[in-house]
């Protein structure tokens, strides 16, 4: 038998200093950048030391196959990316807990009678382009290729021209059939993005459900004027109502308990004595109802002069019921306990995304802080330990032996 | 006798290409930037084609010589860098206006008594390190050598490496006694920022005196979230805070009849779906009473929670009393008017420095819409014309025949 401990510690370890931005101790790990490109090359070293065969599929994902890659294998997996002065948590510790888990299925002399593989998918927070989930989504068909291929950075840089200078050809972006029907179960195991396993003295969780969320692009115009000379009466100031949508958002957000925030901003031309010609800000908005959330999002357009985009939308997913209660059986079995919780949760995910497409399912662990998309995001390494046995349980069970 | 519009239109047209942003039609001219290297390349050319010996002092600031330099003579001219996004003329039209002074004078067989010098003041609008005319204010020692080096840009480069990187050497920055003896008085001539010539229809007008103003930096702390997963009584998300402020600087400001402005902004980390860390905004505060200023800021500060440093702090500067009474009467005789109007303004200039060492006036040229410190910053050729010859008439009048 392995030690779980040691192994979950040394693969943390050997991802801590790629992307890191050391004025923040947060990561820096944008889709198809240097940081990017260090974290797939980790992903392939760590197939190669496993002797498990290594893909790229069609849309940048890469797979790590014990046994031979078949249609209806049991995968695992999360993503590598971050978004700005992300955690070390987010993403990492599905795949550092995946190969481990391997190794420990392996110690035992477990041989699994369907194919295992351990998935990265590309792109999954859209820090970079703007489009969350983007490996899956693509290998879906659920966002177009020639959408991704012409986003661009805040530098102009496109998608595709990314995705070419990291080697990676963007002419084959698209639904990837063949790919997908290798996906026979998919379970993502997680850091919880909040405080409800603290709350229930919990080291790991089930999911129950993504909340519908989306983006909305929030362009307030004005004019560019001298902030020195120019009379107040004859400005067009467009931070002003700016200010007032981002205070009408939480209101609307605190009368109708949902989740409301703008927490990206761009000024031009944002000079200390030059009031700005435009204010662009993003509404992320999410809650466990559709229909409450597009109604917030509508009350606050509603009250704003903004030109208003949606820019993206992720319906409900309500993760698959027998398989999530079968989950559930083998978690409670391995920790011990006689009910493990079941959450849902705010935040999007790849599982979601390929939900829609397969029997998918979700793991998370305790989240001491609660915090999340910050240097201070911490998972304790003892449950940790915990994730990873029960995810080899999990494995073992939907692999059968 | 030359023509003037003609000279001036070759001039300014000379100048078009540099820096431009092809997004904006605005201007990046930052200093000690290639764009600003070409400005002074530029500069240097007009110098060289017109026979004015060419100076570099210590601090930068570039010197076109008629005549001998030698102390007390007569300075004019401007600065060519500019603001995120400017216009073409503020600046860059006291520049072109006094080369085609100086060719107007010349044309007419004009020989000063004193000698004449067109200067260009190096960094007045402070884009790029945040500190507004440090080419004069270090000429001056109203700047500490030491303080202007180690300022830092976006990218965390130094002014001093920025300056080396220029073929500048940082190292001789600081008051410079022989160049201001040789300001006998220093007139610049500038677009106005603002309508009041054309609310009192003419061309050109003179400055009474500069309004106090400041800049203050507010930094809002809060603690990085995931956007989608934290409860809203769990978060502290700096942009409201933020927003409660921009809204109460302008209630201020209304209630106060004075200037205020929030035009530059920064987020951390600046994500979609992450609460941010900390919003960096600063307040340019303006007025004509400078306890009124401070009154304001003190009572913006009273009402919000942010980390607040003063930045910098202009105070009140009058111009000279005699000499703008006798570039008044020049003025008047030129443009054929009884009255030439007497204005204040709210913005910074390289005078307003210069005017704590030497007498020192400003002449302003009539802007048809007000606007300033954008791309649609405009003045008619007319207008410029009669500027030209209101300056020269002045440059005459103060170097004697």
């Amino acid at each position: 038998m392995i030690d779980v401990e040691a192994g979950l510690r040394e693969l943390l370890d050997s991802l801590h200093p790629i992307g890191r931005n050391p004025g923040t101790s947060g990561y820096r790990r944008y889709a198809w950048t240097p940081a990017d490109r260090e974290c797939r090359e980790w992903f392939h070293r760590q197939a190669r030391a496993r002797s498990l065969a290594y893909q790229v599929d069609r849309n940048g994902n890469q797979w790590a196959w014990w046994g031979e890659p078949r249609a209806g294998s049991v995968i695992t997996g999360s993503h590598l990316d971050s978004v700005p002065d992300g955690g070390a948590f987010d993403g990492p510790l599905g795949l550092v807990s995946s190969f481990v888990a391997i190794d420990l299925l392996r110690s035992r002399d477990i041989v699994p009678t369907r194919s295992v593989a351990v998935a990265n998918f590309a792109d999954e927070e859209g820090a970079r382009f703007g489009i969350a989930c983007a490996g899956s989504r693509l290998l879906t068909g659920a966002l177009e290729p020639d959408r991704a291929r012409s986003r661009t950075d805040a530098d102009g840089v496109t998608l595709a021209e990314a995705m070419r200078a990291a080697g990676h050809d963007p002419g084959r972006l698209g639904r990837d059939d063949e790919a997908l029907a290798r996906i026979g179960v998919f379970v993502e195991l997680h850091i919880e993005q909040g405080r409800a396993l603290v709350d229930l003295d919990a080291p790991v969780g089930v999911a129950t459900a993504i909340w519908p969320h989306g983006r909305w692009r929030f362009d307030f115009v004005g004019r560019a004027d001298h902030a020195g000379t120019t009379k107040l009466g004859d400005r067009q100031d467009p931070m002003l109502p700016y200010a007032r949508t981002v205070l009408a958002a939480r209101d609307e957000a605190v009368r109708r308990d949902l989740l409301a925030t703008f927490g990206r901003t761009l000024v031009e031309p944002n000079g200390t004595n030059a009031i700005p010609s435009r204010v662009t800000s993003w509404l992320d908005a999410r809650g466990p109802d559709p229909a409450e959330v597009t109604a917030l999002v509508a009350a606050v357009v509603d009250e704003s002069t903004a030109e208003v985009s949606n820019e993206s939308w992720s319906p409900l997913v309500e993760f698959d019921r027998p398989l999530r209660a079968r989950i559930a059986s083998v978690v409670e079995r391995v920790t011990g306990t006689a009910q493990v919780p079941m959450l849902p949760t705010g935040a999007g995910h790849d599982a979601g995304v390929l939900a829609a497409e397969v029997p998918t399912a979700m793991l998370f662990v305790r989240n001491p802080t609660g915090v999340s998309h910050s240097p201070a995001e911490h998972a304790e390494l003892a449950d940790c330990v915990v994730g990873v046995e029960a995810l080899a349980a999990v494995v073992e069970e939907l692999a059968g032996r």
